[in-house]
């Protein structure tokens, strides 16, 4: 094993990307039984759920705990700590920063900022909080995919002066190939030479496992997964295919087997998830998921044919 | 765009490996959909299926026609050519080469042969024949996982003295890494300089549709397919994928979005391929995946932990 595969750390984001899914409804003894499964198959990470105020955004009465993690709530469901640290994600102007306590009174480990290119400098604020109340912080920069060169340039001169620990990469349509991957790392390494990356990737174009070890070789740390891919619409890199290729001397496979059988494949018999082809358009389109997911919800959700005229037709309507 | 991306030929394998799922039981006005959407597609290649013989290979009377091509049958099923040239794949021992018509009085147009490292030879007699009555000719060496390196270079001997027009990298187990494909297409460059080169990749690792993108950057050129990866367990590189992202000038993904819709959609729902954890289990323990398959046809399918400890304990039934 070289050098670098020994930095690489595992996020897994089961129960906040596939929080999307099922908004949130995930139970406490699921919760637990993902935890440790987690700590036994020594994965780094588990980000536990979004750290929303219900004051900012509403709907904390229709969600699921984990869209609006408090922090006496969290105590009661891990009652013990392992070796998986915990992370929580964070979105600009729906977390109040009184909420978040110093690292030393919580159980979480790690908190992640997620935001749009022209918010960076309100993220990297939020960031520099979390990191003087002692937690680890990341970057999280989504849409990548439609970012102008020159804004990634400027937002960057940002981030090397900041307290951040790990810049991440985020594919946030599913829509990055092999190539765009190789091109982003160089550009993430050469722009921030003194940051450690991360990465999280959408399996639309069947790509997300690939483009995370593509990453994993270029030297990016932290990669995310989750367990059987749930997440957002195409879901994401499997966690349980990190854990069987990444780094048989660390990661274990056999926990997240029995996780997948016990809990993963009845959720999936309820809940949507992964390569569908309407979210392989959006992806293949660099575009949101949201129409793919609207069209999921309608009668028309195997019309794929007329999804994609849709979204490729400049007006709507006429023909041409 | 450049030369390299001008070369690559889709191999569609819906039928020929899809039939491995389903019996081979695809009625003729899907045959016939799937040509005409291969066609408009721009896809360069329809393997229709297997030329065995029923005389070889019993079963004839139980499988639909596509496992025991006939050339009076595929006439009148594909009425009129158009620019998507035809497959067929036979196996060693079980097509009498009595029954390879000329070319110019068959449809087919391509016929590839599929063999073990021990049989090369034996495919390279029946690739002889093949050639001198005028068809295209690829040989596909399977299991190459298992595959030692002085069988291969001894193999390849034979092979650069024959008249073979390409050499597939056959992924049978779905177990090859991005790391092993840059190693294999290499090595086959080195050991096969005048031989042009194809790559047939299973999904049991959610590598397929990336591990085949590597090859087409490394310059394979000849590469399978099939529509929403219909093949046995598993499932192939999913051809709207490449349709999608290979060449946008050269493949349209529109006309295999029909295709999907109306056939591909309704047929999942009865017969079963893709990502499915026995077969992630077998993909990265390198087996063949006829122990998953065993499985997913028992009550114990979704039983993956049972069956991952059953392949990995030396002996099973005791304790350790």
């Amino acid at each position: 094993m070289d050098a670098k595969k020994r930095h690489h750390k595992v996020v897994d984001c089961t129960i906040r990307d596939g929080g999307l899914v099922n908004n949130w409804d995930f139970s406490v003894d699921f919760v637990r039984s993902l935890y440790r499964c987690l700590n036994e198959a020594g994965v780094d990470y588990m980000e536990i759920g979004y750290k929303n105020s219900p004051k900012l955004l509403p709907g904390a009465e229709k969600s699921g705990p984990w869209r609006f993690l408090n922090d006496d709530w969290l105590r009661a469901v891990i009652t013990e700590k392992g070796s998986t640290k915990l992370s929580a994600l964070v979105d600009i102007g729906r977390v109040d920063v009184d909420d978040i306590l110093p690292r030393e009174e919580s159980v979480l480990d790690l908190i992640r900022v997620a935001c749009y290119i022209h918010e960076v400098d309100k993220a990297l604020e939020l960031i520099s909080i979390f990191h003087d109340r002692g937690y680890e912080t990341t970057l999280n920069i989504m849409a990548l995919s439609g970012v102008k060169e020159h804004q990634l340039d400027s937002a960057f001169g940002l981030v090397n002066d900041s307290v951040v620990d790990v810049v991440y990469i985020v594919d946030s349509y599913g829509s990055l190939m092999p190539s765009d991957i190789g091109y982003l790392v160089k550009k993430f390494r050469k722009l921030l030479p003194n940051k450690r990356l991360g990465a999280h990737m959408h399996n639309n174009l069947q790509l997300a496992f690939a483009n995370t070890l593509l990453c994993a070789e270029k030297g990016v740390e932290l990669l995310d997964g989750s367990v059987y891919g749930m997440g957002r619409a195409a879901g994401n890199c499997p966690t349980e295919l990190l854990a069987a290729r990444l780094n048989p001397a660390k990661y274990s496979l056999r926990p997240i087997l029995r996780m997948i059988d016990d809990y993963m494949i009845p959720l999936r018999e309820k809940e949507e998830w992964g390569y569908i082809v309407p979210y392989m358009i959006t992806g293949t389109l660099g575009e949101h998921p949201r129409s793919a997911m609207a069209l999921r919800g309608s009668p028309d959700r195997d019309k794929s044919l007329g999804f994609f005229d849709k979204l490729t037709t400049p007006e709507t309507g006429k023909s041409h």
